[in-house]
């Protein structure tokens, strides 16, 4: 990957130098989180950490990067200097990846020099809203599929390359068991897959003898797409031949892939082929525009298939494509003290949370039943019994008193300074990680369309300083 | 960038190791294209060209790339050795980037042995499909901005580092005047633009001192975000205080901005003010959740706005996320001869064009009218007359007969083995030639809600060749 330190809008240079001139002392806390979550669900699957982890412990600029910045003629020397010489000094904690958050919490809080803070805004949500975007509409479309395995197939409609390769990162974050994506697949240890393009096909005079010298290049590979010509008239009996024989030579067929065409019909009647050929082992993958709420109701119908291969739906999250993190501001520090610090809005509910925070999973005392999030400041002891407010300040009922309650913390201290504070775990350990977290949340949250609300609460001592904040500043 | 030779899905390099151990000597002919506008337009505008080429020119495996592609257990070794000591042999041709293209026309043609052109459609689809759909996004929205500048804001929302990095990219290609995406400016030598973020205003004791700090630090670059307390009851006051004692010491007051609330509203009260405090010349800009309708409605009504700043919805392409560019065989050699080849399909309209190609721009002769396009075979010769068929096989009254017309060819040659053959102008330079060939199409077709179709035909000859197929398929 480039050195990203140059990926940023221009106004946090802008800005950094401004503090560099003005306020160079100045600490700052700053905290990533979203509002809406995509496709209407009711959480979001976090991801895109160790990319943030390792850009920030590498965060540099270069020599051509000081003197194209230079060249801009907005920035004092003392700033690009500051800049050649930069040395990262921040501490970060985060959720960790795969975890299922919600609404208005802190997905990653950074305290540090307010000139260097600022400088990473766009790089982090960058990263930390596409990553998240693609786990979490791979877990939408993974838990469609149930227990089959779901397919990356996404590289060619991906918006570039990061999309594709990161994309296919956090699919597997989200559920997915593997992609077609050999440089992802090669960099993260995520298993490649796929078999063969309509074009191995047509290279040949028939689709027999094309089946046929693939079976022979890759015995033991032989996952065939069908659709050339003609599902069920063609491509199902022609693959029956090339795997009989391969069984005979002692070879294990692998499949069959329908691409086209209405999948349920095709799949039952090439299920029935198969089976009445003596290979009921033989796996049936569905690999067209789906998505979803494609998968759900093919699954609903009773379709026989095996196997989703998931393209442009996946990698784009067409159907809800942008995550809108925001990394805002939360305090500022003043000597040895932090004051708390919101964003007002004409908008009652853009006005943001101050201060330094903490994030705890409530579970019933004793279970791993989660029933709802609350947001505290980090100083606050949580105690056995809590008034906490929604966190939403356009809910309705928003006070509540709560008791009998286990509370886990969900950031944890990742980086400070040069020093990584927590693992970095490998892509399948996160979605481990996700799967089993998922497991503790209600089943009325997970559901794909109008999902049950998960209470997400602040601390009344939270509320009450929002609310302070938002007298001081006359609203 | 990464060598991204690696990004390809599984299956191409599983069919190319095939075609080595079974057709290693054959040629083919390859076809980018797609069928299907976003946002329902009726063109697309091509782009990602520079980067294909510079990657098939750079095309290598490096020793971690074959052992690990060894490690996979798939290929021969006579394919990793062939993949160890790569030479690019294909001739590539192409539409040059910024031109209006339309459904079917080949984008891009690849002709050269299939074991090689099969290896480079992942990642030329991931180029061109991603870069395309920006550009056409940018160029809805500029042409609903009129003469008045676009700024690309998106880098935070983007799908990943080159989603943003190239989409700024597309973006100017689209019309785009300038990024805020530090890293993309940089690299293709685009304006860099922005100002400061809510967090400059909350880092200060309040508001006035935070704007009188920007423009101490930034006296001639003084654009002020106006809208973190209130926009016309404390913003703009308070940037008038500022700009004033600016033009005093004999600073230029740069402009406003405004990213939240209702922009028509805001933006003529502020301008009112501006006017009345003697400060005509001071610009404001609008930066809120845009895209091409909200634009085109805010200038509609009548909003004195000077600039747009658009993020997500132009990064991302929001509201149409994904061009599903295709990359399909044309045609094989059989010794000397290309046999033209078509992928066939239960859907009529799926089924593709054969052969080696060229698409023609139609003019009324004598003028720079466009009135049709036409796809020919590249060895046709398109004489004063032509009987056509409309290329869309579910077309109503297919056949044409055209005359009183000047030809223009669209594709040109861009690569032949190590030879680059066309220019790769830079990216301003592409953004005028896409001004110039939108001129010349109706201005019908350019509307960005229900256009005009822009026809689309292909000759008699070619017509006849793809029925043939169709009928040799026993289609």
């Amino acid at each position: 990957m480039d050195n990203l330190s140059m990926l940023t809008d221009l106004y946090e240079l802008s800005m950094a130098n401004g503090y560099r001139q003005t306020i160079p002392e100045e600490e700052g806390v700053f905290d990533v989180f979203f509002r809406k979550v995509p496709d209407d669900g009711s959480f979001v699957i976090c991801a895109g950490l160790q990319q943030v982890v390792e850009n920030l412990h590498d965060f540099h600029f270069d020599k051509q990067d000081i003197d194209y910045l230079r060249s801009l003629g907005l920035f004092q020397d003392n700033f690009l200097d500051y800049l050649a010489h930069f040395h990262f000094d921040c501490q970060v904690s985060a959720i960790p990846e795969g975890t299922p958050v919600f609404s208005r919490e802190p997905l990653l809080t950074i305290r540090g020099p307010l000139l260097q803070a600022q400088l990473f805004e766009t790089l982090i949500l960058n990263i930390m809203n596409h990553q998240s975007l693609i786990a979490t509409k791979a877990r939408r479309i993974t838990y469609a599929a149930g227990d089959r395995p779901v397919m990356e197939f996404g590289a060619r409609r991906a918006q570039g390359a990061s999309s594709a390769v990161y994309g296919a990162r956090a699919a597997v974050i989200g559920g997915c068991t593997s992609t077609s994506n050999v440089l992802a697949a090669q960099k993260f240890g995520i298993p490649a897959a796929g078999t063969m393009a309509h074009a191995w096909i047509e290279a040949f005079p028939d689709e027999l003898s094309a089946f046929e010298k693939w079976a022979e290049v890759y015995p033991d590979n032989a996952a065939l797409l069908v659709d050339t010509y003609d599902v069920l008239k063609s491509g199902v009996p022609n693959a029956i031949k090339v795997f009989k024989e391969l069984k005979q030579n002692g070879h294990q067929p692998v499949g069959i892939r329908i691409d086209s065409g209405d999948i349920t019909q095709l799949a039952r009647g090439a299920r029935k082929q198969l089976d009445d050929a003596g290979l009921p082992e033989v796996k049936i993958t569905a690999s067209n525009a789906l998505d979803e709420h494609v998968v759900m109701s093919l699954l609903n119908e009773g379709a026989p298939l095996d196997n989703f291969g998931i393209g442009e739906n996946l990698i784009t999250s067409a159907s809800s494509p942008v995550l809108s993190g925001v990394y805002k501001l939360a305090a500022v520090s003043e000597g040895d003290q932090l004051i708390p610090k919101i964003k007002v809005s004409a908008s009652r509910e853009k006005v943001t949370l101050p201060g330094l925070k903490q994030a705890y999973r409530l579970y019933h005392h004793g279970t791993k039943q989660a029933f709802a999030d609350v947001i505290a400041l980090k100083d606050e002891k949580l105690g056995d019994q809590l008034d906490v407010v929604k966190a939403n300040p356009l809910a309705t009922k928003r006070d509540q008193f709560i008791k009998d309650f286990d509370a886990v913390p969900l950031q944890e201290a990742v980086l400070d300074g040069d020093n990584l504070k927590a693992d970095l775990p490998d892509v399948f350990a996160i979605q481990a990680h996700s799967k089993k977290m998922l497991a503790e949340i209600p089943s009325a949250t997970k559901r794909l369309v109008n999902p049950d609300e998960f209470p997400v609460y602040v601390t009344h001592k939270l509320d009450q300083m929002q609310e302070q904040l938002l007298e001081k500043q006359g609203k």
